[in-house]
């Protein structure tokens, strides 16, 4: 059995939805000797989020970024909370719709994603700044 | 210990939300010796999801895809992303909104679910096909 | 290896999004030994949820009540699910747009939660009751 956590950090981005997926395996090298397990990704932010969609076209992001602006509008009007400025309330629910973490599968020291999956970092502030995440790696070795 | 990885074909099925808790439960004979331990469900699609809910009323299930079809509608004219036909978009879309992974506690060779929860396959498309899972279980023996 | 279920029960709460952080943490002692791990919080219902977000300002979780009940309405010519009452169809689909359960990292016998970061109970139903979760913990020991 191992269970390793690691500490990552991802790069400043602007807002929008982002392929992370590589940087991400960057920093895992830990997975490689692993024959089953979970990769288990945890972002600490309340205004930020991590989901699985779509790796290839750049406009599957575009339209994300589209969808969530109009499914939660930043209109100042609707919420209390807004002392941190229009587009803090949304990136608050935004990361609630989507998720704080995600699971992964490990198999034979890759994870197990399907061909068109890809990871996203959902920026959901207009300057977010780098973003921390904790890897948490459990599962069996060859 | 236990770790196991099993791959899981759910057969096709048409756009809408499914109840598939026995499908899935027929494929996973390995829960059985477990006494404590969590099932993981990842399906490798970026067009479908999994979600827990209401198991017994069938309306319920209409109800989730008519709501859904209400909050993220297909309308060409939002989005950039249209090659693979107006439901395409969409579907992405819903597939993040709802999740692509499911934890579901095992306890004494069963899942720990309520009363009233069972597993849902969220088809996004109009035409998916059949969808694979991976399901990871993890945990410990009596 | 540890691996421990433990039954939980929140309190009865009104309809809204609650920060039960420290009353989660106060039934789970079994925490406090393990080096590193992974906590599975999992409500067994479907028409309250789990999520996490901002644990200081109550206005945060007051403006999610509100932006929910907009983006899911209790318009009952819109469900055919309605016999239970108004709130209960759009509490359902509200449980899966946040999620029924929680995955987070434990690291040297404390949840490695960001600064601003906070368990909710988001009770969708007008009179839900007490709500019963199951906490799966699982990890190493120093």
């Amino acid at each position: 059995m191992t269970w390793i956590h690691t500490q990552l950090q991802l790069k400043p981005r602007p807002r929008g939805f982002h392929l992370v997926t590589d940087e991400i395996l960057a920093q895992l090298p830990e997975l490689k000797p692993l024959r089953v397990g979970l990769l288990h990704l945890f972002i600490q932010h309340t205004s930020a989020s991590l989901t699985l969609n779509e790796n290839a076209d750049p406009t599957v992001r575009e339209d994300f970024e589209g969808h969530f602006n109009r499914m939660v509008p930043e209109n100042p009007s609707r919420y209390r909370h807004t002392d941190e400025g229009p587009d803090d309330m949304p990136a608050h629910i935004k990361s609630s719709l989507l998720d704080s973490a995600l699971s992964i599968p490990i198999h034979n020291g890759r994870l197990a994603l399907g061909t068109w999956q890809g990871i996203y970092l959902c920026e959901h502030r207009n300057d977010g700044g780098s973003r921390r995440l904790i890897a948490t790696i459990h599962g069996e070795k060859t």
